[in-house]
């Protein structure tokens, strides 16, 4: 593991126990020696889930096993997660440690198979090495409900730096629910989705539609606006599990208002959860968030945010803390998306730097190169064109990036 | 300047003189000192012209002046490119730059302003000195015919490491003609078009529209399939022209077969031209060819071999020499293209790693390994859905490419 992210929390947050949730880890020994590399959690009888997955066309077993449990809708009983081996492009092979694994679990709790849900990260095109992870299960699950939130996060972990956990609280119908989330992920990152593995675990009592309508929006304003390096992973999970031990009264419908306030706690959990994995980007030593408004629709801002995002050039300007704002202008016209070029504005760290078509006469970049020393970089660009707007986060690419990623697998 | 890419040639290719092309260049001293920073073109009355133009939304000034003057169809008698500034995102003082340069060159060549073509690199959003620009001209008119190609490509050059040049000889009919080219271009390389100035110079004789026929088919071989880091310029400029001092008789048709070997002549030196901007990418230590076949159609080979090609994690991983393979099949998945993945093959130094959508049984990593730390990789993949094909041209992302981007301003 590298050094830590310079965002990297002082601790761990505190995190309160999820009813209907117990956890446990173990070290399987997958690919990683002397740390837990198993994640496994047991979910009450009646529990929902929804799935949001990489769209990826070399998708992972896992992730397709994943897709066909969620459309069952046959609950969720298990969650099983190992890291080192992301079990992707392993062929039929692939396919049946997923299964075997489900299979595995569903026999330790006495549940259906499709009830488990299966979740890998780590190196691609290696076989699962399904000795050790079945193996490692029964000891797992005799420890069940002494892991926390942190173990958990540790155990699911790669090239992260920092540990990664968020809660929120809400009420539904006078009921205080919890929604605590963990997840992993700092390179590889690019949506649709982000690559990483997310997982949310709340007491409220959701229908699997209306948890996944809900997760569904969160995403696309969380994890589908971040970017490290524009690559997009073939295990991308996020999966949301609701116990319903809360005990509420039901709710049948995404829009209905007594869930207000539970939206607005899982939005901030998957919003601080895709900061998170931002500010342990690769190799990153600056957080960077970029407006872009003015767009002709919300979808054409969110391109070219990402145009700006993925940009290696403009990327190399914020690590060399260079107000480099001709990139951002070069990156804008790349996108493809519709812009007046004579009506582009573009502010650095709230800072005018260029409207209308050109830098601004008085331009002074003492301010604009002040604030790029800061740890926190600011871009907000207007297209001048109609009233889309969107917001995206990443870093910027530096030695430590090319460090991590030219030697990972050694 | 960096250090020499390690694909630098030992000295530039020996290139003719092209009859009815005389060039100067001098030191204008508009951002570099102690170089020549100009280069000024005489053309031969009744040259043509045509040219293939970034796609960029935010166009630099000079590419719209030459877009104008290409359409307008009234033949070239000088270029004029300056380095050190792109004269882009400098709004209606820019479109006056190129103007009133262009203007300034025809009163030297007793030419109207708009058979003179114009094209500026370096960086983008700062005002072009054009004082310092147009005091440089009359000198440089004073010394035509006095510099060679090398000096040229020296002069319109930024961050490059070595001076590219090509030449390609063919009859045409019986008569011998010969085209030159010189390009510049090292980082903000991308399709389309790879971010660079090319110009080539024939002494055939051909009209405009064939001309232009010519180098688009060409460029889509070439330019078009080349990537150093993803981002596109706003200043990608390739301008063909023809003097027709070579006199042979009349062509009127791309098609017309008499063209056959002067159009192979100009696809071999624009494809290595490509391979030598890609050769000089900024901070790279291998040269790699990406071959996509069985996609769907040519356009979709093209797209999962640049998804290939722009990936900063494959783009790591051949930096550090390691077959990470996974990594391609993670590329190739979030093309986009249509990909059957249970037909996925890969061969890499033409070993094959993988196939039918899992490693190869009896993968033995060592011979890959050794291909890796040679200097030329290639990388094969069969995506087994059509008949589609394309190769593209990238190298490796390395610690090089970050000293020199996160400081080229400073």
């Amino acid at each position: 593991m590298s050094d830590s992210s310079p965002f990297a929390p002082k601790a761990f947050p505190s995190l309160p126990a999820v009813a209907g949730v117990r956890l446990a880890v173990a070290a399987a020994g997958i690919r990683y020696r002397g740390r837990d590399d198993l994640l496994l959690a047991e979910l009450a009888p009646g529990t929902t889930v929804a799935g949001v997955f990489t769209r990826s066309q070399t998708a992972a077993a896992p992730v397709r096993w994943c897709r066909g449990a969620v459309a069952k809708g046959a609950g969720a009983r298990a969650l099983i997660v190992n890291a080192g081996n992301a079990n992707a492009f392993t062929g039929l092979a692939g396919e049946m440690a997923s299964a075997e694994t489900a299979a595995a679990v569903g026999r330790l709790f006495d549940c259906a198979a499709d009830t488990v849900l299966v979740a890998s990260t780590g190196v691609i095109g290696e076989a699962m090495p399904m000795d050790r992870l079945l193996k490692a299960l029964p000891d797992a699950a005799a420890h069940l409900g002494e892991a926390g939130w942190e173990a958990a996060a540790r155990a699911i972990s790669t090239t992260d730096t920092f540990r990664k956990g968020s809660v929120g609280r809400a009420e539904i119908d006078g009921v205080p629910v919890t929604v605590c989330g963990i997840a992993k992920g700092a390179g590889m990152i690019a949506p649709d989705m982000a690559t990483m593995l997310v997982f949310l675990f709340t007491d409220a009592g959701l229908p699997a539609d209306v948890l996944q309508a809900l997760i569904v929006a969160g995403a696309d304003r969380s994890f589908n606006c971040i970017t490290v390096d524009s690559d997009t992973s073939t295990n991308d999970t996020l999966l949301a599990f609701a116990t319903g031990a809360a005990g509420h009264a039901p709710v049948a419908d995404a829009a209905d208002p007594r869930l207000g306030a539970f939206r607005d706690a899982l939005n901030a959990v998957m919003l601080d959860l895709a900061h998170q994995v931002v500010k342990d980007g690769e190799g990153l030593t600056k957080f960077v968030t970029i407006g872009v408004t003015s767009a002709v629709d919300d979808g054409a801002a969110r391109i070219i945010g990402l145009a700006i995002a993925n940009s290696p050039l403009v990327k190399t300007a914020i690590a060399g803390e260079d107000a480099n704002w001709g990139r951002i202008v070069m990156a804008v016209g790349k996108s493809g998306e519709q812009i007046d070029r004579e009506r582009l504005a573009i502010r650095i760290g709230g800072i005018e730097v260029a409207k209308a078509g050109a830098r601004v006469p008085d331009y002074d970049e003492a301010p604009v190169a002040a604030h790029m020393r800061g740890r926190e970089v600011t871009i907000d660009v207007d297209v001048g064109v109609g009233t889309g707007a969107a917001t995206v986060w990443t870093c910027d690419l530096t030695h430590g990036y090319i460090d991590i990623n030219a030697s990972y697998r050694s």
